[in-house]
């Protein structure tokens, strides 16, 4: 597996591998790859003849007071995770590389990113998707994966690709869970044991909720209702949204009509600030 | 040549010429196709196997209030001179398949675009950076052609190309002019007979510039007062802006130093706004 950090030696690789007509398949991470990246590799590996892993901590998606210095890092061992999920090169650029002195271009999807986590998270979502759109013209992939447990972005990103005409397809593959129901997520290092045991209460709320709907529960005030107050009996818990969103544009619900919702939680436990959510079919 | 006007058409011919290795130039227009359209089409031939020509008036990039509903239009004579200049397609989507219905994905390149221009069209390069960015997904070409005369656009594309490390290169080629001077415009069709002969005045103003800072001159202030009072002798002319800036950032300098400057005019004749510029080099 090869390791690169500049771009113009990216660059030479990726036009050697586009005029062999290889396919490549890209999964931009932020590092520190658990079990949820290493799927999305490998799907890229069976799906495509390349793959290209981006281990990059973009600062424009953190906000002021966010963690994007503690953010954890460990190029060794994810090179090591990511050769094994079949990973054929890893671009791990500095932050310099990425964004020169006087860099000035930023890429804005409207609407979809007002509520949710754009909502408490204002400007995360110019940084995913200026710094995704950087990695697919550097990349060039024609099939692109995230994971469904960031599905603000997923839909975000599959928006920007749509309305740019970007050639790619965006693969959005399943949350993958701890045992106890809690998503995979690099920050769930931050929490203590206590909060750890107690941070599974999002996804069994999330599950209560689906229950409630497919009893036949249509009112989103009610089931929402719910879904904090099960997250508040953790004692470490504070609930930063809970919200049940049209799938179209991400707009929030009264009232579930047929088709599909998307039940969405971002809740903090001490400092450490989990999301989770769940797609419900009625 | 051909004439399309789906994008999946475009893409599915763009696809089989990138599979059959061919190079691809783009020169994107808004029709009312002129000699410095033309100049670009016919580059575009001698550097690349295959050309496309884009004609479309894109309504995001004009403000309210301005001639977007009188912009010139004239279809079947363009498809004849591009023919003419060597293009092999023209692409020519209506507004809906550009911006269809729930559009919400824009391309904003900084500091570049708050003078000039920028500052007296709000919205305007976002709209040219947003339908351009689209236009080179689609058209995935290897070089896209601009001319001098939209100074500002050609330096915001070349910050937008190299800030999301897109993979072409933007040839910007010099502005064609009439024998009097003025810079060819679709929009000089506005111009009355006497507006047309006032408006020689702006490349006038700025060839007197240019010679005094050949002689010495290296105050901007001096030099924009000097192009202010040369158009406002035309009894038509009203200045929107005459700017000296760096090349760089497109800053406003009060000193000419060592280097390449540019000197931007934009003026009324009447109810049309026209723009003008030149490079200087001490």
């Amino acid at each position: 597996m090869l390791l690169v950090t500049e771009i113009a030696s990216l660059k030479n690789i990726i036009k050697a591998k586009k005029q062999k007509g290889l396919t490549i398949g890209l999964v931009p991470t932020m590092g520190f790859l658990h079990e949820g990246h290493l799927s999305l590799m490998r799907a890229a590996a069976a799906e495509n003849d390349f793959v290209v892993g981006s281990i990059f901590v973009n600062p424009l998606q953190f906000g002021i007071g966010e963690d994007y210095e503690e953010y954890p890092r460990d190029l060794e061992n994810d090179t090591k995770l990511a050769k094994s999920a079949g990973c054929d090169l890893i671009f791990s650029p500095t932050v310099k590389e990425m964004y020169p002195s006087g860099y000035a271009t930023f890429i804005q999807v409207e609407r979809l990113t007002e509520g949710l986590c754009g909502a408490s998270r204002p400007g995360h979502f110019v940084g995913v998707t200026t710094v995704v759109a950087k990695l697919f013209n550097l990349v060039r992939p024609n099939r692109a994966y995230f994971g469904q447990k960031d599905a603000q972005q997923a839909f975000v990103l599959i928006k920007m690709v749509e309305d740019l005409n970007m050639n790619l397809d965006i693969v959005v593959l399943p949350t993958v869970r701890e045992p106890d129901g809690l998503a995979l997520s690099s920050r769930n290092k931050y929490l203590t044991p206590g909060q750890r045991k107690e941070a599974a209460v999002i996804y069994k709320s999330l599950k209560e909720a689906e229950s409630q709907i497919k009893k036949g529960e249509r009112k989103t005030k009610a089931i929402r209702e719910n879904i904090t107050k099960s997250i508040l009996l953790a004692k470490h818990a504070e609930v930063d949204y809970v919200e049940i969103v049209d799938c179209q544009d991400l707009s929030p619900i009264s009232t579930i009509n047929k088709g599909r919702c998307l039940i969405a939680v971002a809740a903090k436990f001490g400092k450490t600030r989990l999301i989770d959510n769940i797609l419900v079919e009625v």
